[in-house]
């Protein structure tokens, strides 16, 4: 059987599936993350023997040592993945909620209502344990999923999905509700990506490149994540002390996510006062500034010179850009310029200033006087999260259920025709 | 200047204009939709010289007469088109709607907060009248619009933006929130699909063809819009009476649109009673039925055979394909396989089978004991519509101004950082 074929099956089989999961009610649906989770856990020594594998050819191949760290399991990332199944469980389900509803003039009754968008699939990179929250967030809104991770992880990922149909079989749902990508070339993802009409949405998670190249090549819609170049405007009227300790923490609390800070902008009435110390502090837990001219002429200690490229570039590392502006509106228009609208921070007390920000800057998430790490599926709340959408389209920001759903229009008469 | 830098010149313009309108206030939109308005009338004698010669152009090349009628306009379109703005001028402002909102636990307060896309490209055909619809909902929603016809009305358009262009400026909003793509090449609307990061969202609309175009091209997102192969099953519980009228309704009140039925299935146990008064009934306002062999036994008339072409047919015109089928999940199951996700409506006086067609049946508009022909946006009470979308990534169904927007998620803090 050819890729094409072997992937365009899979996805038919995603179909069917989709259409019992669309009638599926909620206490089935929450059993089966249950027995899922009890299937994982069943199975860890299996899918630990499988991840060794994987390991071992990861080592053999000279894969870096942090890669091969988010690629290894344990009985406690099994255990975690177990749980992550059944706090989804726990969500209330988005499936059926009404969103808006009227009675029109002529009697009509209209409601809209939230439904599954039917076959979900989720292109994404070493990680395993995005296999079984994504079939779990996928699952309890309703849709069928087809995950296609990364070749390193291949044998782990069969493993898990082999353990995960398990359960969803003892819950009395369709197995094909959770579906690997066959083939191991990357023709299989392009077929992926061109099954418009049977897959209903790709959601890429990974790197730059990755998400780059589905959104290219894809006819199936996209929604695309997670790239964040995310900035620290410190306003004229910024508390310095609140602004160090929000510099700090978005820069260095956690430097490999895509919330976390790569540029920080200073306003010159205020760059004296605060560039010293905000270099100081962030020698303190170990991070290289690259700042430009003005900003290293105050910064008291040594930067580096900032190139043209620093400002577009997402580090994920103990790095960030830093540079002075005259005004409010230049930090606007360098965000406009650089920003990839995931998140952006201004530090202010002034009302009108925040308000100016929040007005102008335009990304998923604009955040007034706090860090930018915050802009997460489980601190705003959704109690998971699929992603972080940086488009426009659907969904923006942290993508939890609802953002898995579409919806339709019932419309109910007696025998109404328009006149 | 290539066709390619002229057209990310241009949306390089929108992308300037989009960020004043962003922050527009209703009041400013709304004085602009009534400028607007009057640019339009004061123009008339201008737009409609255009029009002539689009007109004359048109019959010359020898285009059928009922293209050339939906080409022409008169005072009483122009009339219209104006109106049709200050009818926008009265609806709510989508931007700056609170969605959703809460304080989290930590005290951060979230609120997400309906913003304008930006630049909004709609690629449309023959009628000029979408260019001052398209317009006034883009202005009024926040967006630039970057408007491409087809060549066929060139100069009604450009007749038509350069009076809309003239209002704006009037109500000091900036000209290039309105403009036309440039270029009279095929490659001009290529360069306009593959504009992503400076145009958020394509709107098509018109054909299948140039809509599937669109949709294989474009790396900008899509609203896949209009294709309607709607289907009306009669249940064996169906009034028939109410079946007759909702049927000659759907087919036969405007054939030629996308909301119009183009399949009727009828449950086996009324085909009897049915099938014979269905095709006089439809005869009579001139309809051609396209039977299976069962509806031709039952007909009572000729009728013409149906093909397996039928079943996937949008007509737009006074023909329908027509099937008796077993059972309503024989019903359900014609509609997955043929159904356009449109609209889809079933008679019937049974609560269990207008429940089950009502969860099982996947479209954008789901309708019970009413007439297909209702989804629109007006009927839905939205004021306007942009199109029907009917894919189900972002809007399903008649979009409205909410419709044309994104949100972001506006988050306040004093100096909270994360732990």
């Amino acid at each position: 059987m050819s890729d094409e074929t072997a992937v365009l099956d899979t996805a038919r089989r995603a179909r069917v599936a989709a259409t019992d999961l669309a009638v599926a009610s909620r206490a089935t649906k929450d059993a089966a993350l249950h027995a899922m989770a009890d299937a994982l856990l069943a199975a860890a020594p299996q899918i630990l023997e499988a991840n060794a594998a994987d390991c071992a050819r990861a080592e053999a191949g000279g894969t870096p040592p942090a890669i091969i760290d988010r690629l290894r399991l344990d009985d406690g990332r099994i255990a975690g993945m177990a749980q992550g199944l059944r706090d989804v469980a726990g969500l209330p389900d988005p499936v059926g909620e009404v969103v808006r509803g009227s009675t029109l003039p002529n009697g009509l009754e209209l409601r809209q209502v939230r439904v599954p968008f039917g076959v979900v699939g989720i292109i994404y990179e070493a990680r395993p344990n995005v296999t079984a929250d994504g079939a779990g967030l996928a699952l309890k809104s309703g849709n069928a999923v087809l995950l296609r991770g990364s070749s390193s992880a291949k044998a782990s990922n069969t493993a898990i999905v082999a353990a995960l149909r398990d359960g969803i079989v003892s819950a009395a749902l369709p197995a094909d509700a959770v579906q690997l990508v066959p083939g191991d070339t990357h023709d299989a993802v392009k077929h992926l990506m061109r099954a418009r009409g049977l897959v209903d949405v790709l959601i890429p998670r990974g790197g730059a490149s990755l998400i780059k190249s589905v959104v290219e090549e894809s006819t199936v819609p996209v929604i695309e994540t997670g790239v964040g170049n995310c900035h620290v405007y410190v306003d004229a009227d910024a508390d310095l002390d609140v602004a160090e300790r929000i510099l700090v923490n978005a820069k260095a609390q956690r430097p490999s996510v895509c919330n976390a800070a790569e540029t920080v902008l200073v306003h010159a009435d205020v760059a004296e006062a605060f560039v010293p110390r905000a270099v100081a502090a962030l020698g303190q837990v170990g991070v290289t500034v690259h700042g430009d001219a003005e900003f290293a002429r105050l910064a008291g200690a040594e930067v580096v010179p900032a190139t043209a490229e620093d400002w577009d570039t997402e580090y994920l590392s103990l790095d960030i850009a830093a540079a002075v502006v005259p005004s409010l509106e230049d930090a606007i228009t360098h965000i406009r310029e650089h920003g990839s609208g995931h998140t952006e921070a201004i530090v202010t007390r002034s009302q009108g200033a925040a308000r100016r920000f929040v007005a102008a800057v335009d990304a998923a998430a604009v955040v007034v006087n706090a860090s930018t790490r915050f802009t997460d599926g489980g601190e705003f709340g959704f109690g998971a999260e699929i992603g972080i959408s940086t488009q426009k389209l659907h969904a923006r920001g942290p993508m939890g259920l609802p953002e898995l759903t579409s919806t339709k229009y019932v419309v109910t008469g007696d025998g109404h025709i328009r006149g």
